[in-house]
Order: structure tokens, then C-alpha cells, then sequence
């Protein structure tokens, strides 16, 4: 659906924000970015917390400079550019995202959230404006995930400071600790004053490419993103029969691929028969023992990763899998096992109705949506208003050397972000 | 069926024969070969051309003494155990199995076949028997092909003697070569003069353990085996295109996990829908990549092993693998390829028909079938006449320390097997 034109006003400064938005800079920017880590395949190898991730925070530091500007660090070793609002005192408006990157990522991932809302502000610089808050790039730490497990780390910490504990004896696969890493991180830049978890926010924006092929499809250049998803993950065992290929009868097997199959084939028939467009079934993880030629399976081992906006859908979903499953068991068994859920998240109609009032001044073609995937915002939308802003990915690839957007869609992206951002903060 | 009574007749000799197998012997011996190699478990691991296996072949060697036996190995390492015949000039009858074992087997598998020729040869000892023709019990090598790739390599190098030349490189995980192993194990049995691969024989029969539950289900303890399974091995591979499980929607996927699922379980449906006892049909195979939780797969590759008595079965269930394979790719693509083939083997006449009149004679009920699974035999069958005869497994359990037959069906077979001996070599 277009975005209604429901808040069409905005704000002088605002206008005056988005239009000193300067798109050369932006896209040099990013690709200067891409240097720390690139690949000679056009991918970005910048793990979390690594020497690599600190030569990109020290360049970043290095891009505001004047009595504006000063850096703050915190315990997750979340990294803020802020920059000074004439009431100090007041709460940030803060905008960012993350710029570690799977093993091999691409150029723009979150690292695109991050360069966007640099060059917001500069754009407020450029323009002269003043804003009431203060506005803080974030640079959230271990958004991936990929070096350190869990994901989400400086987000998820800064929302809720208690969760830090459990994470700082995370290890990566040489046996590094996240603390450590974390402490050399917060020392690479020693210009960043300490700064508490859990400090009030004004409002959160986060710029993002999309990471699937939606906004592609629609032919829109913006997505204004109204939530994250709900997803539920699961893993299903069915145990049967280990039992030779040439000698035993079909009518005589316990045959836990076959079983398996049969369930799989029958979720995605669910799925597929709700005709829901939001709903989202994935089947990715299929193990099977002993996985011999000549031998009946005696154990298969799949999941599914379910998602969906809301939350009665993902229940409802449950319930056919866990039926599907019991029913389909024959002379086998199986288990249902749910590994994590995490409820949708609905964005703060305040910050979505600015974005839509930006949109509309910028007469860009824009398309309301859910998120599919996880961001640093969803921890955000815990603690203050949040919202994001989605341009397009190149037929939806992410982390890998081939993804890509438009530069202009990435140029139009920045100018809603500077507009929404002074908005909110003057 | 029941074995039809065609031949009721039995020879008077092949009658001593049987009444002078001697049980406590048979399974004395049986306990001791199991003892090389055994397990704690239960289980054997006794791999080819092992310092166990060689240990086992010295003991089996000791087994039978007097003028009447010699001792002969050939360039594939078959040790034979022979008993000359009134017309030593004749081709022997042979029987035998193997003695190697899969990583873990069980006490029984190939090892009994060995064990029943055995307690045959000194049923005839104790009947006072003279053959005309001489009976040679062979001990093949490297049935299983766990060690060494591919299995049966002695009995399909003694049936095609250029076959031989492939096999001496081929090496096991640690890198020792078949041939080195081939050459320590012929010298590990110096009584053994050798012989040329590719000799005429008169007639085989082996007897085996069925590794299926066909008997046991059916309540009989002699298995009149008329031939081996053809058998069709497939690989099918479909690729789609990964894809972020929450961006992507379910019409935009190319899945190849879900399309492979939905082939597995209609070529599951359509082997049911033919209800036809004989066919035998497992996906035993299911490799998925990237295998993660939350990305839609874009590569799967399983297998069937296909296998029926009929050649034209098989043609024609090869024909819907092909079918349901072209027609249920969706958005994905395709590929079966066809790993191996071998056609059915039928077992003479003559020799099916002399088991059945001594399982007559012997009164015990008993169950014509055709083996699921390949057997030295299938390569005698190229060269000689040949059959088969099966006891039970419990549960149709092999290859595992679980492997087990009554006893008192193991001597009801070695009983047969001293008649039909006698009888064929008389």
C-alpha cells in the first residue's frame, strides 16, 4: 500500500536539512567505509570488534570535528557521534546502525544506516541549523551476531544494561572473549568519553537497506517501515528405524526421512495455501542420520523459522505445525521443539507519521512494510519512540559481495533521514 | 509362497550328510570366529585384510586336517578350504561367504555362510563321505567394502579376472593400499598354494543370514532364495536460491528444500500407491545447503535406492523418479543422475531346486524370496550355478552388535547346506 498522505507538513529546517544533503559525499563516504575490510570481490570482511572494526570507528570519529560535536562510548562498547542541541540537557534523538559484517558481507548492510545518518549531519551543519536535542549517530556493537554469539549485543545491552553480564564471556571460534575485545575497542578511541547503558532517548531512526526484494517489486524507492516481524523458531526431531535398503518392506519401515519429507511438504502446503503475504515459512536446516544411500533414516532433524507481523498469525501457525507434525508421525515419533520467539514489534506511530510527512515532501514513490528481518531497532522500540526507513536491495541478496541499491536510492534515503531527524530534535 | 514340493527326492549320502551336522560344533565355531575381533558389546569389528582378519583365516585353516584337505589362495587374496573330490580333476562345488565386517557388525552376517560350509565339510568327515567332485569352502574377499571401496571385490575379481587391477590402488582411510594389504594377508597363510582367479566351478551356494525381517515375519527358518534384487542407485540435485527467511516472500522463493521435500514425498506416495510387496524404494541421503536456520536453501541433494526382482519394475519406476522430478521443480531446476545400476540375478534352477528337496527332507517350513541385498553369490552367478540359502535375523537387524539368529535355525541351515553339497558334488 502507497503511504497516505497524512502528515504533509514539515518543517523549514527540515526542508532546509534534506536539501544540503550532498549525495557525492554520501556515496564517498560509504565507499571509503567499504575500504576498511573490502574484498577484491567488491564484499566487506568486518567482523565485530575486530582490529579491522576499530580503524573504521577511528576514521568515523574523524568525519565531525567543531564545537558541535563530541563522542561518547558506553560498557558494550557502543560508539555515539553527537552532536550538541541548544537544550543540551534534553534526551538524544539518535539514529545509526552497526558496521560489523558477516564473515563476507557487502558494502552497504547497516554500515548504510550509519553513513546515512553521518551525512544527516553534515547536512545540518551545512544548513546552520541549531536543534533543540542533541542527535547521536549510534554505531551499535556485534549487530551480526557472526563473531560472537548472540546478536544484537550493543543494542539489545543498551536497551537492557543487566543482559551485558551474560555476554561479555561470549567467546568467538578462537576462544577470544568478547570482553576483551570490547575493552580494546572502547581504548582505540580514547577521544570518546564514557557514557552509561540505558541513558533516555528521544526517539530512534534507523536507515536500512531492505535485504529482500519487496520495495524492488513495488518500484518504490522508499520503504516506511511500520514494524519488525514476530518469529518463532523450532526444530523438529522424528525418530525412526535404521534398516537395510534392499531387504526390508516399505510397509515395514520406520523410515524417518520419508516421515520428515511428508511433514515438510505438508507445512509448505499450509503455508502456501493461506495465501498470506506476510507470512514467511522457512524449512533451512534438514540432518539426517545415518544420511547412508543404502540405509533407512533412523533420525532427521529439521527446523522452521516462522514469521509473521502478528502475533495471533505466528500462534495460529504453531498450531498446524505442531498438528501437522502429530499427525504425520506414522510409525514414527517426533518432537516439536520451539528454540526462541520473539513477539512483532510495532514501530511508534509518532516517528512513522514524520517519516511519511518526509516522504510525501520528497514526492519519492513510498511503500509501507513490515520488517523481515532483525535490526538494532527492534531493542530500540523497547526504550523510546523508534522507527525505520528501508531503500531497496538489488533482487534482495545481503551479506554477500553482490548486494547492492541504486546510488540515488541511497541518496534519497539520506534526505528523509536528515528531514526526520531535525524534525524530531528541534 | 511355500517352496512348492518339486523335489522331494534326496540322495542317501546328502541324507548322512545332514544327519551328521553336529549343532554344539556348528555354534562353537560360530562363538569362536565371532571371539576374532569381538566386542564387549557383542559386536565384531573385524574389517578386510585386518591383522584380525588374517588371525581368523589362520584359525579357520586349522579347522579341517587329514589326507583329504588342501589348502589355496588366489591373486584377490580367497582363501578356499578344499576337500578333494573321487575325480579331483573335476570343478569343485563351492560354498562360503565372508569374514570381514562393516566397522561394527555382528557375530553372524557373512561369517555364518563361512561357518555352516565348515560344519558341512565335517558332516561329511563324519559321515565317512567320498564326493566325486572335490568342495572347496571359500572365505571372499573384502565383501563389504567398508574398508576398501568397492565391496566384493574377491568374489567379482574370481568371476572377471580383469577386475583385479582397478582394486590394488584403492586405499582406506589411512592410505594403505589394497594391495600391500592383499599381499601381507596371502602370506599370513603359507600353507596355501595359489591358485588362478577365474577357475570353472561346478556349483555355488551360499548360505547367509537374510539382514531383512521377511522370514521372521512369515514364522519359517529356511529361506529358499530364487535371486538377488536388481538394483538403481540416483543422486537428484536441486538448486534454487538462498534467500533471508524473513525478507523473502514465500511466492518469491526459489526454495530448494521445500521442492525437494515435496519429490521425496510423492516419489514416497507413488512407491506406496503400486502396493507391490517387492519394491524397494529409500531416500537415505538429504544434504542441504547452506543448512542454515534462517536462510532458504539453495542447493539439495538426496538419493533413492531403487531396487525390485524385475528388471522392467525397475525401468518403470526409474521412469516416475524422472517424472515427478521434471514436473515438481517449480522455480527451482533439476538433475537426476543415475549412480548405478546392476540387473536382477536370477539363481539356477537346478540349485534352487536341490535346496528345496533337502528344506523337504528336512521338513522344516520354509519361504522362497529373493535377497534385498548383494551377496558374494551375485558374482558366482555370473560363472557358475548358483543359490542361495537364508535363516532368519531377529528383527532383520545386521550390521549392528544387535545381530541375531536362533541357533537352532543356524543349524537347521548348515543341515541344508551338507545336503545340497553332497548332493551337487556327488
Amino acid at each position: 500500500m502507497r503511504a497516505a498522505n497524512t502528515r504533509p507538513s514539515l518543517s523549514e529546517e527540515a526542508r532546509q536539512a534534506m536539501a544540503q544533503v550532498d549525495g557525492s559525499r554520501l556515496i564517498g563516504m560509504q565507499r571509503t567505509l567499504a575500504s576498511f575490510g573490502g574484498r577484491e570481490d567488491g564484499g566487506v570482511a568486518r567482523e565485530a570488534l575486530t582490529a579491522t572494526e576499530r580503524e573504521a570507528r577511528r576514521w568515523l570519529i574523524q568525519q565531525v570535528s567543531g564545537p558541535r560535536y563530541s563522542w561518547h562510548v558506553d560498557a558494550a562498547a557502543n560508539l555515539f557521534l553527537r552532536r550538541a542541541g541548544t537544550d543540551d540537557s534534553l534526551p538524544p534523538v539518535m539514529t545509526g546502525s552497526h558496521i560489523d559484517t558477516q564473515p563476507v558481507g557487502g558494502w552497504l548492510d547497516g554500515a548504510y544506516g550509519v553513513i546515512a545518518g553521518l551525512e544527516a549531519l553534515l547536512a545540518l551543519d551545512s544548513a546552520g541549523i541549531d536543534t533543540r536535542h542533541p542527535i547521536e549517530l549510534a554505531i551499535w556493537t556485534n549487530e551480526e551476531g557472526s563473531r560472537f554469539s548472540p546478536g544484537a549485543m550493543g543494542s539489545s545491552a543498551f536497551a537492557e544494561p543487566a543482559s551485558l553480564a551474560a555476554f561479555l564471556g561470549s567467546t568467538d571460534a578462537s576462544g577470544v572473549r568478547f570482553e576483551t575485545e570490547r575493552d580494546a575497542t572502547v581504548a582505540a578511541t580514547p577521544e570518546a568519553l564514557n557514557v552509561p547503558l540505558g541513558r533516555p532517548v528521544r526517539a530512534y531512526l534507523e536507515a536500512h537497506i531492505e535485504q529482500g526484494p519487496i520495495l524492488e517489486v513495488s518500484g518504490c524507492k522508499l520503504g516506511i517501515v511500520t514494524g519488525i516481524q514476530g518469529v518463532r523458531w523450532f526444530e523438529i526431531t522424528v525418530c525412526g528405524s535404521s534398516a537395510h535398503a534392499g531387504t526390508t518392506p516399505l510397509d515395514d519401515r520406520r523410515d524417518a526421512l520419508m516421515t520428515a519429507a511428508r511433514m515438510v511438504a505438508r507445512i509448505g502446503d499450509r503455508a502456501a495455501s493461506l495465501e498470506d503475504p506476510a507470512l514467511r515459512v522457512t524449512v533451512g536446516r534438514f540432518d539426517t542420520a545415518p544420511g547412508a544411500i543404502n540405509t533407512v533414516a533412523d533420525r532427521v532433524t529439521f527446523t522452521i523459522d516462522l514469521r509473521h507481523p502478528e502475533e495471533a498469525r505466528l500462534a495460529a501457525f504453531e498450531h498446524h505445525i505442531r498438528e501437522i507434525v502429530a499427525q504425520g508421525t506414522g510409525r514414527c515419533t517426533a518432537e516439536v521443539r520451539r528454540l526462541m520467539q520473539r513477539t512483532p514489534t510495532v514501530f511508534a506511530d509518532e516517528v512513522v507519521s514524520i517519516v511519511e510527512a518526509a516522504v510525501a515532501t520528497s514526492g519519492e514513490p513510498s511503500y509501507r512494510l513490515v520488517s523481515g528481518a532483525f535490526h538494532d531497532a527492534m531493542h530500540l522500540a523497547d526504550v523510546c519512540p523508534t522507527g525505520m526507513l528501508f531503500v531497496p536491495s538489488h533482487r534482495g541478496i545481503s551479506h554477500n559481495a553482490a548486494e547492492n541499491t541504486d546510488e540515488t536510492d541511497l541518496i534519497a534515503g539520506a534526505r528523509i533521514l536528515a528531514a526526520v531527524l531535525t524534525e524530531l530534535a528541534c
